[in-house]
């Protein structure tokens, strides 16, 4: 059987794993005090362009949101994101268990449009009512989207300005940046950390066991963000673990290279399925694909493949989602291709 | 200059302000312990024909709305409403705070739909993915609604027929449930009580000072609801003040009768605008009325009555809200007439 | 029966509630925004020597406890007390509930010491690990306290040096400030204003129906303060009626005239008890009076006043709490020495 | 340089480390729905005598506490706990983070003591206010304790009574419960499953990289789990790698044997200490062991061992803690004795 369930199905990159076993029984500091994190930070650091940033590593990704967010936030505030937001719907509601409301923007194939944020922005601040409403704190996005979906770095520039216009931080959610970076034409890593005020950068779902670094490139905006961190119940009690790993990652452009290859894969068994004549319910470049799909073909594929139903898309059709990661391989699509 | 702005703009009405100089310099135990809210609260249990209910009073109708909310909730419960509903836009996200979401249904006027709520909670306990979601657990409605509007009690009945298919605790927000009753055909407290789980009935804009009866008939709901309104900061020292109140309005059906009167004078109101041409936005039966209006007639208008802009409804036109309340005077809509 | 229970089992002094029946009918904007809250801020401002103080009302004393703490503090941040603070005890974890550690502090009769402050804040920032502690974010004092006792100019001039010294806003919980003032030798309202950030002065216990309004001589604590109090369900819709008591309390001097002859009859039924031969508990200048008696001499006295047990104090002796307020007249006093 | 700071310097065991290794680059479900947890809680199941167990597995201790509290807990009500207890002191605040107030007993070495707790229980429900105070809602206790020391079988026996007869559920934080079952000379693992409700086994600090076992003999107190835990943000997307982990640490009793190796090493050392002619602190039987030293020997070890200065213990004097782990060797201890 093929899995193209997501991309958190396996364990780590192997050259991560071998770091993890060859540090082993080394004795550190914990709670990311160690060394390893801090090398992991510095090539992070140099990375982004931003020897001034912020560099903390989480555990993994609805943590990290529901912890930067309200790290971000006052009471009075809420976090802005488009509709099909992560977590909008499948974070068990943890920004709201800490206090704050979600303000659903209408979503464009998973992307806040600048204009729609202006918008919304203005009405707020017109409406003689807006003392009796959540005040939008901050914006949310994703990079890719749920939908796999990528903002081209005008877009990301449209959206900044207005964050920037409205003194709103601007926080991007990076589960899957590795794949994001490796499918856009225009925008860097160095883009990212110019235009957004936090982000983080995903692990878990991008060659590690797990672990989220998370980077600002204004650490005024988190303070006191152990203290917050440790609250959250996000502080891990052995920190070189995520220390080690992103060091491997930031090591001889890992990251960027494993991550490409899912994307490539990704993109074959796309052809493939258009090929065959179905059809993607988003063009997404990136390593989620979308297709909507009759259910006698999905059940069909299901034989040999697994993959996730997302929702319903018209009578006896789905929309099913297949994911390829960094340890997809040549076999794995050449045997899809086979057998559909 | 008349005003149409609110029904919360006077104080009381003259017979409960009586009681309240009338006992003023008595001496009671405080909290709620006292001898008139208990027979407030027993005149309530009669009114709604539920001698085991439980019956509380609070302030104001957010504080109401969150404190009831969060009792009924677990934590990693939410509660749905339609996107209208009052807790969804103008609590300042009193909910949230209290660590929940608040999920938005379709709203059809104000009014959550049967149907809609039945597919809402299918697809929700079908969705392979829906222990990473926040789990539906009470339904809010209003009666009336933000539009003004009123479910019949054939809605009613269908309502509370699936909140109970799926155990879902049904509560409703009466912050002008006189209003509504006053104008429904075919709704009663009775039915009111027998189909909802909780519900508060309005004091503060139905001729009290200020104070909202919290009714339970399924008291098991709230447990330790007195601590739990204490935490949540509602609780008055001098709740007598509340007792005093109910007690003068739940006599000689002060609270029916004074209700009426507001949604007469509503009703004589819209009739004006409507024979002067203007188009209602919204079939509203109650105290609110809402009005799609040219903004040179809004303007126009301004000159001698206030009232509220509620949203634009087209270019250069807006919906505008024009509430009556129960001291609103024959001679307030003669005169508005005559100025119209 | 005389019913010395405590300082909120009447209405409102007639005075005030004159006013609240002569301007019932008026019609005004809600939620503070009225002609009436604004002459009563800026009555209160006068008497505070602050004219750009933020003058705000809320409804109750645990309300405001916890609406202003958690408005002052970050996520990360706890606020101090004296273990009786009332925040500490009762008030059913209103604090907690939003989300902040109540740190408690050595009380010394229901008084912070600067001294323990001091070592309290050095010990914590000296302390390696404080990163996995709750850092201490504002303090709570009240005047009078728990026990009735009050700060002397000096003790209160030491607490605000320590708590600017690290940059801790001072709060003051004035549920009884009218007592406390009309009690002290040396401390006014001025000097409140002057070293607190920010205090409320309690109309609930003195002299008004309900109301409390919160006085911050450093606004820029509590942005956005309108809202904040908005989602903590603390708002009143009717907010007039707060501006109102206070424009009517805060006239003429009545607030400290009526709280003057709670004082007066409190030292007065002190006096009695000493000389009867009972022990004060605590040595409390003010309308709080604690006794330390056997129990067989709370059950003869139960007889003809109501007070209240507060705690065992010895073998079948209890600490008792007897309460005066503006209300309580010469012959109650008479009538109780009479019969003790 | 020796290192005795805590025992989570290293990373896994290597036997655990080898299976991470081992089952790398196999696909797995994500969240836990994996073979590997099945197999993990079957194996602890076993372990416990509980066929009916809940078992679920979360990273880290903070975030287990927190989470569980949250999960046991009703709004109105809070923990009790010794006041060392390490949600009162060394979590940042996250028990109150999510709306609970921490309830402090006097501590007794760290523990709680049966008599203190049923006195506590009998006071808050004969208080009169009571109705205004945090209710007690569970008692939280760990073993070992924050000072090395362990319940004996009675003293747990007693605790689970009293707090049985009161409906309170009983959790035993374990971050260290292997030290502690190997330490113990008549609590078992079963013991533990018999008398509390809830309680987790430390992965973390025993052999694991991380990663805590809750186990709950009644589920019911723990509804919707699995969201409740996705809300807390402590759910790992690769679950499978607890599930390795603690079925390698519950295969051929590798958790209780390298344990038992820490215990045995901790007392050589204590052992040593004492005949140097150093204070014990506490009388600890685990692999925390407190003396009390001048600081001019605290600084002359510190030469060549690390340990964590605890507290003051007089002047010129400090309560310094080392810690032993399942790696301490041999040669360690002798190096240290040598050196002493």
């Amino acid at each position: 059987m093929l899995h193209f369930d997501s991309d958190y199905m396996e364990g780590a990159h192997p050259k991560v794993m071998q770091r993890l076993v060859e540090t082993n029984l080394e004795q550190t500091p914990g709670y990311g005090l160690d060394e390893y994190s801090a090398k992991a930070a510095g090539l992070i650091r140099e990375a982004c362009g931003c020897p001034g940033a912020l560099v903390h590593f989480l555990v993994g990704g609805t943590q990290t949101n529901a912890t930067v967010i309200d790290g971000l936030l006052r009471r009075y505030e809420g976090v802005m994101t488009a509709d099909s937001g992560h977590i909008n719907s499948h974070e068990a509601g943890a920004v709201e268990s800490s206090g704050h409301k979600v303000l659903a923007l209408p979503g464009h194939q998973g992307k806040v449009d600048a204009a729609d944020l202006e918008r919304y922005l203005s009405d707020f601040y017109n409406d003689e009512n807006h003392g009796h409403m959540v005040q939008p704190g901050a914006l949310y996005i994703s990079f890719p989207t749920e939908w796999g979906t990528l903002y081209s770095l005008e877009e990301l520039e449209s959206l900044s300005r207005v964050c920037h216009t409205f003194k709103i931080p601007l926080y991007m959610d990076g589960a899957r940046l590795g794949y994001g970076l490796a499918a856009s034409p225009d925008v860097t890593l160095k883009d990212i950390a110019r235009l957004c005020d936090v982000f983080y950068i995903g692990g878990t779902k991008c060659g590690a066991l797990f672990g989220e670094a998370v980077v600002s490139t204004r650490p005024e905006l988190l303070p006191h963000f152990f203290t917050h961190v440790k609250q959250h119940g996000a502080m891990m009690a052995k920190g070189r673990l995520q220390g080690i790993q992103f060091e491997a990652l930031f090591t001889d452009n890992l990251y960027t290279e494993i991550c490409g290859n899912a994307v490539r894969q990704a993109l074959r068994l796309k052809q493939a399925m258009v090929e065959k004549g179905y059809r993607p319910y988003v063009d997404s470049p990136t390593n989620q694909q979308f297709f909507c799909l009759p259910d006698s073909e999905a059940e069909r594929i299901s034989k040999f493949a697994t993959f996730e139903i997302w929702a319903p898309c018209g009578p006896m059709q789905s929309i099913v989602r297949f994911v390829t990661s960094w340890n997809t391989g040549d076999s794995d699509i050449e045997e899809f291709i086979s057998k559909l």
